[in-house]
């Protein structure tokens, strides 16, 4: 063990840290990017690579311009904002939301066109939804079920505000929507007898489909699965009603969906950030991997232990990594190294043969497995160019509260 | 599929729903517990059941009297000082934090005996920690290498503020700490050449025993462990340090540790909440179920589909319930049904031979898997008393910002 000064900076020590905290000491406090790095955004953080972001963006708006669809970015994946504003200016045609919080946060940041993909049940939740409404109008919902329809007819009288609404139709995924064909019709009848609600077509979202391994089995999957959402909207037009809209699809899916006729605009997400869960299902010409789009999402973590010559102990545990897949986070630039669970506070690293431990201060950043979840666990990105901050973003779709 | 109103209704339908939602419409807002019910709390929400919470918070206090022990209870679990409060009422020594925003969010709502036992290798952090000494010199750091001391030394000196640390011993848990015995003592006297910093004792965490199934083998495992620790103190204070305090123990091993010579206060974390995980440990006389602390904790979620005569979908997915444990969460009150993985939004309950689904707009609470990471996905906790939402506590210490 060292025990002096001299041995233990020879050890591994950054020498420049010894020196710089004073520099640093109120960065946290007034979340200003100024003079704030890789090396010393406090950890663990998540970070987000602005020219892989960047790229990610441009690069599904012009698949979606070539192939004449409209696009309607998922903020489930991000939560955040400043990225719906980006993907916005991108030429998306709103931002769709799982959850009431999510809506509120878009809209009160000034989106337009934001959807509601996710059922809800709960008059109150009802309620801040027609509020959105009126204040944006339009906002849309997402409707699978009779007893959703009647709250929000309700709310809508007494709001006297009319309302936009998507028939949810469950094409295989089986947690959302009504069933396909005379079922949605059915439901879209319902709907028709409420007169502030407002059908302006299908959505669908075929998540069986969009994480299935290699390009041909995941087309034939996600086509299958879309082409019941076609023909329901088909039927709904052939019954009088005017579905212009057939939203649905993913970023594991997208230049599928996009060759689907009839699939109207596609509700992508995880093409911002990517992650190791769609790495894995292979591209269309890429093979195994799938490399359409860049990884931009890291979690950054500090060494804060190195004991043991076989491993060392990072700060990001599972409070700050998703590890609910089977995938585990990968170290950049750091092979041989080995992510393990540590419980709650921290990771273990550890060696394959020949690979090399970092030391304690070291700091690591590691592509997360599944970019929605590990999203939700942090109240902010710092968005990086290089290694420097160039704004610090907050996930303010993430917080419980309304925010309007 | 019923399609007219009268029969949606007959078919699940809370009437009660219908024409509630107008008295609800404000109440996320302004975070008034007034009116909320289990009947109307925002779903998916972290509920605690204060009859529960206020027995454990009750026995632990007890156990630790009786067994003339100390306890500072761990934050990490609740990050909430309205909790930290009723520790600290309930006779508790100070609080543990695993963070530094854990421990700035204790200190700035007063509590005094703060405990940092994770190790901060960050100039900034440390920064921050001396911020925190300042403000309240009760406030400890426990240190497991010569990094950590140098840095805490060269802030300590210029703050000119004193800083009691403990030396964080690692007994087996191989996560934090330096090693026990010899290279303990070194560690030691590397500090003591460090005049603003005072050893006050020694901390360990046997986070390897807290979990291991069965009163007799874990006893085994906690006594093996702690029994270094004991003897690393006792070689701290045969050299000459005054270490008064030996700092351990968990929820699994409280009345295991409390017979512990040597050691003085336990850091139980688990115990105000209860989960799956520590359930199935086995209590020392109540068999294969620990049941010395009662479940206070839940997730309560809402059925938001019913579209399939075998499943329904709640409103609480992977960001709402930690699945990372093996356990699943447990629907209470509702025998036989299972609780799946339905990705990040969405969990999906099926049945088992006899049991009953719920229908949609059913509530239902959920008993959590595992505690902290749980505790850490929200920003706010229920308090209920009954079906009575009594105050609304806030997950202060979750936050990333420093808060004061």
């Amino acid at each position: 063990m060292p025990v002096n000064r001299r041995e233990f900076l020879a050890a591994g020590v950054a020498a420049g840290l010894l020196t710089h905290w004073e520099n640093t000491v109120t960065f946290a406090e007034n979340l200003d990017p100024t003079n704030l790095t890789k090396a010393n955004i406090p950890t663990p953080a998540l970070l987000v690579d602005l020219e892989a972001f960047e790229s990610n963006v441009k690069s599904m708006a012009e698949h979606c311009r070539k192939s004449g669809r409209g696009f309607r970015p998922h903020a489930k994946t991000h939560k955040c904002p400043e990225i719906a504003k980006r993907q916005m200016a991108a030429g998306a045609l709103g931002i769709c939301a799982a959850t009431v919080p999510e809506a509120e946060a878009l809209v009160a940041a000034g989106i337009t066109g934001v959807l509601l993909t996710s059922p809800i049940v709960e008059p109150a939740k009802i309620a801040r939804m027609i509020a959105l409404v009126k204040r944006e109008n339009t906002t849309m919902l997402s409707v699978g079920h009779p007893l959703e329809i009647e709250l929000l007819s309700q709310a809508a009288a007494a709001a006297g505000v009319d309302v936009d609404v998507l028939v949810d139709v469950d094409i295989g995924d089986r947690r959302t929507g009504i069933l396909p064909g005379q079922p949605a019709l059915e439901l879209a009848q319902f709907i028709a007898k409420h007169k502030r609600l407002h059908i302006r077509g299908v959505q669908s979202y075929a998540g069986h489909a969009s994480h299935v391994v290699g390009w041909e089995a995941r087309e034939k999957s996600s086509r299958e699965a879309m082409g019941k959402s076609v023909a329901t909207r088909e039927l709904l037009n052939k019954s009088g009603f005017d579905a212009d809209i057939l939203s649905g699809g993913s970023t594991g899916t997208y230049n599928i969906d996009s060759t689907v006729d009839g699939v109207t605009e596609l509700q992508v997400g995880s093409y911002v950030f990517m992650d190791i869960d769609y790495r894995r299902i292979g591209g269309k010409t890429s093979g195994e991997n799938y490399s359409d789009f860049q990884h931009s999402l890291t979690v950054l973590a500090t060494v804060v232990n190195a004991t043991h010559p076989d491993r060392v102990s990072v700060d990001a545990g599972t409070k700050a990594l998703d590890t609910t897949t089977n995938w585990k986070p990968e170290a950049k630039g750091w092979p041989g190294l080995n992510y393990n669970r540590g419980g709650d506070e921290f990771g273990i690293l550890t060696l394959e043969p020949g690979a090399k431990l970092p030391r304690i201060g070291d700091r690591i950043e590691f592509i997360v497995p599944h970019c929605d979840p590990n999203v939700s666990l942090y109240d902010r990105i710092y968005a990086t160019r290089g290694d420097k901050v160039e704004a610090i973003w907050p996930i303010a779709a993430r917080r419980e509260a309304r925010t309007i």
